[in-house]
């Protein structure tokens, strides 16, 4: 049966992340595994509002019929909107709506690669970027960004496969929280304009800023270098998963027409369009409180990210280092060389009933086994603390 | 910029139907493009009375919040019972929820083929498959099944290509609204067993039978070969969209566990999983009226194509000829030789403003030019006579 499988699928491997979503359920488990927002934060109430209109006399049909491929208009008004406040002006002509920015992920490997094309990357990077050009057959290269010397280089290690595109999410990425400050954003560009390759921009953390100034998108800041979207070539993935919510399944790209109108012609012949009346609530809710709910993410959100640095600070032995993030869901832990993160959690899990991700499958090989993924967002400040406590224990043991 | 796109993009072009649906919504068209449900026979009162339940504060985390990539659980239990009720015996493990099958038929493409494999097909066959499969650059060979004679055979024209699969809609397929009968269906898992291919079986139209016995799906004739699913090559599609609402894109995927398995990691990897939300909307409406909502399309469906049928019987020229489908949404009709489906849609819409699909874009290549697709799904019976007639009309000058 699996010899009639394409050569692709010896690169997708079950997730770890995946598997371990179904440990959460366990009661008594500290869980900072997931990248998952708190539910409790979910505009609920919105959402409801907004979908019994959407099922109103007057927009049930549309609601539950098929629609364009695009995605829904008004939606697709408010995001232009959306990306000028953030410093980049485009046309809806420049927006596709996409099944969460994970799909614009897949359909921009679909875009670009080839079996054999270079895509380059972090190291560590997301995990689910790679899951999504895996299936594409690519080659990974590192791609390093050192903002203070402003140059960013890569490895070249991947050999002679063309190199497509770099992708980043240059705001408290994940797996890392870290941030690419204004210059190493300048360095990309100069990059990909030197390699003629693409940017991909994934941008899903961008609104959860903590503390520190914003600094503009790549996509902006090329832009502003070149004039028109039509110049740029950069794409910006957008989600509304971290802001308002993950299970309605509504996310964006933005970029050059050419290459706005390749990826409906993908979503068409891939799912049609993302799901109607999602996108109508999505966009009654964006309307209702998006410039409200994303302060009250991000003193929430903040003060979890505090008292989990400060957990960090009390209860990590000597060795252990940390990331000090500005946003985002995630503080990225480098443990002493020797040490193994698949082996903490193992331990974690049964001595002390604590769970996190090993970072080595955010590398694109073997390496990165003495780290690890805390995500703060999905507990409370005592029971971060807490789970950062039983945390130093098990490695002082 | 469109130098950087890999190889497949040259054969993603835009549908003919896709850009005809902006046509629709012309005061005065008489439509008979778009494979379309009647928005008027969506149960939208059930759909807002489950979206209020999922949003509800027992449900509400759980609707907005990620969840597995195989889908709702309740809704894949529910899919079980259905699968069970046409003759197929599965588990929750076989069974994976898909955002319309549409995306299943992408994800198979993307399981099965590697550039150059070849796929066979129905001359003409569903665009959306075409369109989904060539993103993975296959050849296409000719599928001919032939009930009657019990054979089933391939043009053996595309080349050297592995045969990965044969694909087909056996009910009321789209476009040609043929039925294959049970000898061909037998005959059609004969030449998979030599070829020792899978079978794709798209059952997107199977619930919309308006008279006529059901025969089983080609994957219960299997089952009843093969004693168990998991010894089965044929993938069962199916999909909510000709039944409930295609908005809210809940397809799903019947196949042997290592497929699905496969299949999930593509899911995970491509969109995470389907809309949390919809797929809980769904197992709501499905449970509470999917069995009395049925018999109530098929008895409108089944006045509309037989408005059709008739009025098709009225009003058209000699050396015209059309299908007499038992089911689904669509008639096929063959103009004479030298008169070309295309040239006929650019007239009935500039003089009698009747839209309808012209049959070329259903074949993988340049054949069929002298033939269209008319759908009866969403006009009601004196649209439908008064449409047929006006095109008898521009068919006669």
């Amino acid at each position: 049966m699996k010899d009639l499988f394409a050569t692709r699928t010896s690169r997708m491997k079950a997730s770890e992340i995946r598997e371990l979503l179904k440990l959460l359920d366990q009661p008594g488990i500290i869980s900072f595994a997931g990248g998952i927002p708190d539910p409790a934060l979910f505009p609920a109430d919105g959402f409801a509002m907004a979908f019994q209109n959407a099922l109103g006399a007057e927009f049930q049909a549309q609601a539950l019929q098929y629609s364009v491929s695009e995605g829904y208009v008004p939606l697709r008004e408010w995001l232009a909107d959306h990306m000028r406040q953030i410093g980049i002006e485009c046309e809806l002509e420049n927006i596709l709506i996409t099944s969460g920015s994970q799909q614009a992920l897949d359909y921009l490997g679909k875009l670009y690669l080839s079996p054999g094309d270079t895509a380059l990357v972090g190291w560590p990077t997301y995990l689910g970027a790679l899951a999504a050009f895996n299936a594409y057959e690519p080659r990974f290269d590192r791609l390093s960004i050192n903002g203070n010397r402003r140059a960013a280089k890569y490895a070249a290690t991947a050999g002679e496969g063309a190199i497509k595109f770099a992708y980043l999410s240059p705001d408290f990425a994940n797996p890392t929280g870290e941030t690419v400050d204004l210059r190493g954003r300048e360095a990309l560009l100069d990059l990909a304009d030197e390699l003629n390759c693409a940017v991909i921009e994934d941008g899903a953390y961008q609104a959860l800023r903590y503390d520190g100034e914003p600094i503009p998108p790549v996509l902006a800041l090329e832009l502003a270098r070149k004039g028109s979207i039509e110049n740029c070539r950069t794409i910006y993935c957008g989600s509304f998963s971290k802001t308002l919510s993950p299970g309605l399944r509504v996310g964006w790209v933005v970029a050059a027409k050419p290459v706005i109108s390749q990826l409906v012609l993908m979503k068409q012949a891939a799912d049609l369009h993302s799901a109607t009346i999602n996108q109508m609530a999505i966009n009654e809710v964006a309307r209702a409180c998006f410039d409200t709910h994303i302060p009250m993410l991000r003193s929430v959100y903040g003060a979890r990210r505090d008292a989990m640095l400060s957990a960090l600070r009390d209860h990590m032995p000597e060795g252990v280092d940390w990331t000090k993030p500005e946003g985002g869901m995630f503080i990225w832990v480098t443990l002493p060389k020797g040490l193994k993160g698949a082996d903490l959690l193992a331990k974690a899990l049964e001595t002390v009933k604590v769970a996190f991700v090993p970072g080595q499958a955010f590398f694109p090989d073997e390496t990165g086994a003495n780290t690890i993924r805390l995500s703060f967002s999905n507990s409370d400040e005592a029971t971060i603390r807490e789970g950062i406590r039983r945390l130093g224990e098990v490695l002082r043991t």
